[in-house]
């Protein structure tokens, strides 16, 4: 176990020196985070299909749990339980534009993570990085449970439990618990927790703050010990269901799931769903007793539970919906936990955006109505009135909104425009617009994957470290 | 698939040409052995421990369930269900002796296996041959079901179900079914079914034939179908307890398991055994209601079923025991097929050598004196009494002796001082011996591995085959 144990040292440091600037320490969080024993124990995944072009090398990283498809390298890593996801990699020749000007890529891309921690943290693959299209690399970079890292290139930064960095560049930051952060080109920024930020510069610059005394019962994070909350508790009772779906080889695609949909072998699915076309469940997604109508999807890490999504829903990463009724199209954005109860279910009209990180918890029925924009902490209509406003009424702002928390600054015509564009890709690339020959999409992509697991060193010096690695198609 | 399927043609004409003296055509064979529709679903495997030197490369091999440990390598190599197992490979710099001449190996051994298939066969690393003792190659061979390639450079060869080659340099020969060659250095040799051969050239040539009538019923090979008989059924009905153990993950270990035995993680353990200390159980191994006393070994692909063994038993690969008592230190060689019934049991004495490939077939109950040597087909005790002897008897051997279906020339003694070191050797080295802190072997160090499955590409052109994969220390 000695090798492993200085690694865990040795990136730690490096995290340290990169945020020396901001007197930030992550030591103490560094020797919590990974439980060193179990690492043993962990076994790592990476996915093989002939839609994804495969170049993968793994030198002495110790990985558990990764689900590596695209190409991807990794190096000196600890990547315990994260999902590292390259199926939107672009090849060689593509060509993006921004700000006007047409680039074409010199080499595929690729994922590269060296010397970090990523702890039950997503690395997904849509590029938006002008400046290292090819190469995503995460270096130098520890991150605590259930963070997302979207697309990003970061280099030496620190993300709390259930933050999110989103289409941004991020260098020598500190992002605390839950905080959301899409803001482009981002250096040397500590971010409190519960800060939800939204940029595009010369367009608009969303700013909403959590109120940290209601945030705490849901994550609170210290450094030296494990966090705490509601999110940490609706993870853990439900943390038996998925023993089964990773212990087994061979699992029974579960009956009566059409063939244009999209289950993930390692997503758990319980009784009593209803799966319709062109659907897509990712990885480690839970599903309960639920309907999901024609083209919606159910990203990595969510949950959805005792509810209703009529069709094209979007459920992004790490989102929870228990007990709500959800209308067609509805949005919801990253880490949201939506919370009704039985006997007060949680309404969404069709068209409605829920920012990511909005936490919706009541304990009265609550509607919110079709094509509106939700943000921030909701516990019941007070909450809703102040943190809600149509669509409509949201892209007419040209100038400044200040209310409750936010602070909203430039066009909301451009916010609601971006966020729509972006809904439309995601459905797209998703599948849900399939109509029998056009728009394919994950959900008809991924339906055939070959999971391989790999093991680390069971004894000795290398105990919990895993042999160099290299796959190539 | 198309990759696939070049790949067996490819593989099929080059093993035709080594074989083109014999005139032997494998195209019938080959194209029956391998069923590409499977090749998909099945999973290879690979072992990773501190113990073993680690050196997997594997460059479009498609392969199955094979078993890799300690350095390897494959090509373009088709190994269906396979074990290749190098645990006994020797590193850089230790030194052997052959003919009273001490050689340095000059780099660590590894095992190569190019352009071929092999079908549910093991390959296994005890190195023998001095003019390659770094590299074991397997080239341009065809072997099927159940076929033993025991520490055997060879290449250009087939060898047909059943068949063993110990100890063997073999080059463009053609092995009849269930024959058994430990012959040293041979070449553009074509057995026919059912010999047992042992040579040490200069010391002893032993020769039997199994009588052809009396073989078919136990093993029938038809170019262009699958092997019929006995053994094939024996294995057929027992297919599905083989299925449990590979389609789950992680198995719990048996109780009353003593610290320093070894039960591997793909072996089937029925109820009710009682495993002693020091005993090693290999992958595949088949256990049902049966005793295996202290520093028993039940090998790879073995059955052992409502038996009992005292203790220092070697039961070789393939073996299957079911219905008899077995007194210390019985050895019974590769692919014997020793069956009693509940009514009439077999029994066997302390010190008895059952040679490979002996067929021990009874109705009535049968006993075996202890220290003899037994051969051949055995249904009653007239076969008994023709094909066996004390062992101090047939050490007085010097010069010819036929009895039966059997030639032997030369030294008795050798022959019998030859096995004798022989079943010594597998005791120390499976660990037998250890008494806690010396004599240290595979039971005691092969109990902690880190099993790694691999699969194929799930579709495409590529269906059935791998992508390259590199696995070093």
């Amino acid at each position: 176990m000695k090798a492993l144990k200085s690694l865990l040292d040795r990136i730690a440091q490096r995290v340290n020196i990169n945020l020396r600037e901001l007197e930030f320490d992550v030591m103490p969080i560094a020797h919590h985070l990974v439980p060193l024993k179990q690492m043993t124990k962990f076994y790592a995944f990476y996915g093989i299909t002939p839609n994804h072009s495969l170049s993968l090398e793994f030198r002495h990283s110790s990985l558990a749990g990764s689900y590596f498809l695209g190409r991807c390298r990794t190096n000196h890593s600890i990547l315990y339980k994260t999902d590292v996801r390259g199926d939107e990699l672009q090849k060689k020749g593509a060509t993006f534009t921004f700000n006007g000007h047409t680039l074409t890529l010199a080499e595929d891309e690729i994922i590269d993570v060296q010397d970090s921690y990523l702890v039950k943290t997503l690395v997904h693959s849509y590029s938006h990085d002008p400046e290292s299209r090819e190469r995503f690399f995460v270096t130098n970079t520890l991150s605590c449970h259930y963070a997302n890292i979207h697309g990003s290139p970061t280099d030496g930064s620190f993300l709390g439990p259930f933050a999110t960095v989103d289409l941004t560049t991020m260098y020598d930051c500190a992002i605390g618990a839950y905080c959301y952060i899409q803001a482009g080109e981002i250096g040397h920024f500590h971010a409190d927790p519960g800060m939800v930020w939204a940029r595009s510069r010369g367009d608009f610059n969303f700013v909403y703050h959590h109120p940290l005394d209601r945030l705490k019962p849901y994550i609170d994070f210290v450094p030296g010990k494990a966090p705490t909350g509601v999110f940490m508790d609706f993870l853990e009772v439900r943390k038996k269901d998925f023993e089964r779906v990773f212990d087994v080889v061979n699992l029974q695609r579960p009956k009566g799931i059409p063939s244009n949909a999209s289950l993930d072998r390692y997503a758990v699915i319980k009784p009593k769903m209803h799966i319709a076309e062109n659907v897509l469940v990712a990885q480690r997604a839970y599903l309960e007793n639920s309907y999901l109508g024609k083209g919606a999807n159910a990203q990595e890490n969510c949950y959805i539970i005792n509810s209703r999504l009529e069709g094209d829903n979007v459920t992004a990463h790490g989102a929870k919906i228990i007990d709500a009724d959800l209308g067609n199209r509805v949005f919801v954005g990253f880490n949201s936990f939506l919370r009704g109860c039985p006997h007060c279910r949680l309404t969404i009209g069709s068209g409605t955006i829920v920012m990511p990180h909005t936490i919706i918890d009541i304990d009265r029925p609550l509607t919110i109505p079709a094509n509106h924009f939700v943000w921030g902490m909701i516990a019941d209509e007070a909450d809703l009135a102040q943190n809600s406003m149509p669509l409509e009424d949201f892209a007419r702002i040209d100038g400044r909104l200040y209310r409750g928390n936010l602070l909203f600054e430039g066009s909301g015509a451009a916010f609601v425009a971006a966020f729509q564009k972006r809904i439309e890709h995601i459905l797209l690339d998703n599948g849900a617009l399939f109509d029998g020959k056009r728009y394919k999409g994950h959900a008809q992509r991924n339906q055939n994957i070959s999971v391989n697991t790999i093991q680390p060193y069971p004894e000795g010096r290398l105990k919990g470290m895993y042999p160099t690695i290299l796959i190539q198609p």
